[in-house]
């Protein structure tokens, strides 16, 4: 006989359509391998009309809009929260845990927003909270950064954590096309929103990161400690240009633990070399690089957003929960963000990179001359720069890679060059990531 | 104030001094994180004076050769088993179930051969088995399997699990080395035993194999339910053309469900396209793709072996086990060799693949027509043809590639064209991975 564990989904969009269907598709095998039978008792939404895309044997009068009943129902043990947003959603966690009963949810933006105070509240009410649905879709990164990683010091995660900047990225790069039409055609195929910031803003990889980086480094990471840069300035050109090199550009989130035990955590277009297994990462999926301090250099790949990748994440943790396995992770680990003490950033300035710049100036002897010459007052050297033909004007790109160098050096050359009265417009700057050799 | 866990390690060769390493660095951390002090009480050997290589500040009278000792001590609450082979190993951890000890192994070998009476005995005697670091070194996908991965039926798994194979691949494809060298050069830098048999056969990538699959599909695999073919008999030029055609050859361990639910296992080195990511798997590092009906696609990449990256995995399931999260796992789910059916395999020469075919065949006119005739009886569609020049003999090497067909059409066309009287050598026959397309 199978002990029945009731489950109420708050939310039915994407993500929770696939959860019913995974469940319907899986309950035969997650009983053999369990003996629980996982009900979804209650799925609210606004409008219980306008829910389509759901199994035909789901029984309809499940679905309804009291959130009230749905959290407050005896036998309900489980409460699955996929509306996003951090208000309404913040209100019904809250009220499910005073509930007694233990969260699962895919929202990142809340966990980074407000974690510390939902994870203290889970653990004053015996409650608990897991989110492998939150930063990369269906790739058990949280799990594995949690348990899997639990013997290593991290020292770096870098990752590609936005499916959808991924796909215009790539497309870009595939295609040849601008920035606008790759959007477009991301948008068409439902890779993008409507209104596309949040993703190519690089705020929703922000939030990852914040999640991520909380766990990996054991401190409270926020999204404003974030440095960020989207891919929407990204020109053709510069993908062109840095394929020119053998790098391919790919919007990585970044976190590194410097000499001094700071931080430095950026969102940002970078150049990633081409036999680095992260320029292999393509599309819509999804890859996490964690380099840790007994394993070395790990990659997690998968797909990073969709209907069944992100549900596949959402009920492994009901499956999790419903087994005690969760609970007891959220009860044995102090690794979560209320747990985790302030995060001290490394300054801005400090922090060494080699870097990309695409200059545009006029195309006269001495002007070459004029910006080596800022690079080496600053003493940054330079590994290759490579003047370009240009097509319509009288001003030419200019493209150099630079070797590691301080970041606040290089802002003020690059503020000396922009001043020099050759220069046609501001400096385009990417940082360039340094891939570990690991043939052996 | 810490809770103190008191564990015996059986066994301290590169691995299990790895652990040691792993503890003395993480024990802050560690403390930090789950409260919890891991306090190794006994280190069993069989000549205590020549243990070396372990932190100075272990003290050395915990190093004993009293293996009852260790774990009859009241205070040790888990047995690490780093012996390896699967005599002593068994009678170690079946008395080490038996008086109440929670069990951490990475033996791979004993798991394969006697998994379901050891599970078992565990489950009655309410401790738990965890073996992370059984399969792929540190890369942690016995727990993407038991739980990241837990609401979909896997339907393939393909793995490059055998970092040794892997280091004389990489060097015979990127230095152009002949087999015999490679393995010498992997003999010299600690890659591969003095007697590398269990490695270069495919045994050990077979073991593994047998392990995932168990975990993966819920059947119960044994080793000899793998076909089995090993890299000693590879030969540069099949690297070579491998090459030609835009393909690398990996050892792969893989596992795929047909159609009718029949188990397809296979040890094999296996042309791989230059575009999927496992072609870019070098060195001794490791890879596995699991094939997901939710998840789709993900592929986890790490170091396979070597003693903080295996050592990685053992700590993180001392940590799990010490948290009580292994042993909640270990109960809740069924998935575990004792619960799993028989398997059900797919006939030999049923099964489907494409091919690459290496013939050494006279150099004179009709040959060629001669084997695409064998071909073509057998109803095999061939994707390439190429004859090569020979250097040395009136014998040409013909290499051939084959659209997908089945595994008993190739054998017979093959055997046809061994008979041939032009045939100079038996032909060198390996399968080629199809890759999934994955840009979007």
């Amino acid at each position: 006989m199978s002990q029945i564990v009731g489950i109420s989904l708050l939310g039915c969009g994407v993500v929770g359509s696939g959860v019913l269907k995974i469940l319907e598709l899986q309950q035969m095998e997650i009983e053999r391998r369990t003996g629980l039978r996982l009900e979804v008792r209650h799925v609210v939404v606004r409008d219980p009309a306008r829910v389509r895309d759901i199994p035909a044997a789901f029984p309809r009068d499940r679905i309804h809009g009291d959130a009230d009943r749905a959290i407050d129902d005896p036998n309900v043990a489980i409460v699955v929260e996929l509306i996003g947003g951090t208000t309404r959603a913040r209100e019904l966690i809250d009220r499910a845990i005073c509930s007694g009963k233990h969260i699962v949810t895919a929202n990142k933006s809340l966990l980074a927003l407000a974690g510390p105070e939902l994870f203290r509240l889970a653990r004053e009410r015996n409650s608990s909270i897991s989110f492998e649905a939150s930063c990369a879709g269906g790739i058990p990164i949280i799990d594995a950064l949690l348990r899997g990683l639990s013997a290593n010091r991290i020292d770096a995660l870098i990752g590609i954590v936005n499916g959808t900047c991924n796909f215009i990225l790539s497309k870009m790069t595939r295609e040849k096309m601008g920035y606008a039409e790759a959007l477009a055609e991301a948008q068409a195929l439902g890779f993008a929103e409507a209104d596309p910031t949040l993703d190519v803003s690089g705020r929703d990889a922000a939030q990852k990161l914040a999640v991520l980086s909380t766990l990996a480094f054991g401190v409270h990471v926020r999204e404003e400690d974030i440095e960020l840069c989207g891919i929407d300035g990204l020109a053709a050109d510069d993908i062109r240009f840095a394929g020119e090199f053998g790098h391919v550009i790919k919007l990585l989130a970044s976190a590194s633990r410097s000499a001094s035990g700071a931080l430095r955590l950026r969102v940002s277009p970078t150049l990633v070399p081409q036999s680095d297994m992260l320029a292999q990462v393509s599309g819509s999926f999804n890859a996490v690089s964690v380099y840790g301090s007994s394993l070395g250099h790990a990659m997690f790949y998968g797909r990073g957003a969709g209907q069944l990748p992100t549900g596949s994440a959402v009920v492994a943790d009901i499956l999790s929960t419903a087994t005690g396995v969760g609970p007891a992770m959220f009860r044995a680990l102090k690794s979560f963000p209320d747990s985790a003490g302030p995060v001290r950033l490394e300054h801005a300035d400090a922090s060494e990179s080699c870097f990309y710049i695409r200059l545009t100036v006029e195309d006269r002897p001495g002007v070459l001359a004029a910006v080596t010459d800022a690079f080496g007052r600053a003493s940054i050297s330079l590994r290759a720069v490579l003047q370009h033909e240009s097509s319509s004007s009288d001003a030419v790109p200019v493209v150099i890679l630079t070797h590691r160098c301080r970041t606040g050096a290089l802002r003020e050359a690059i503020r000396q060059i922009n001043a020099l009265p050759a220069s046609r417009a501001a400096a385009t700057c990417l940082p360039v990531l340094e891939s570990p050799v690991e043939f052996a």
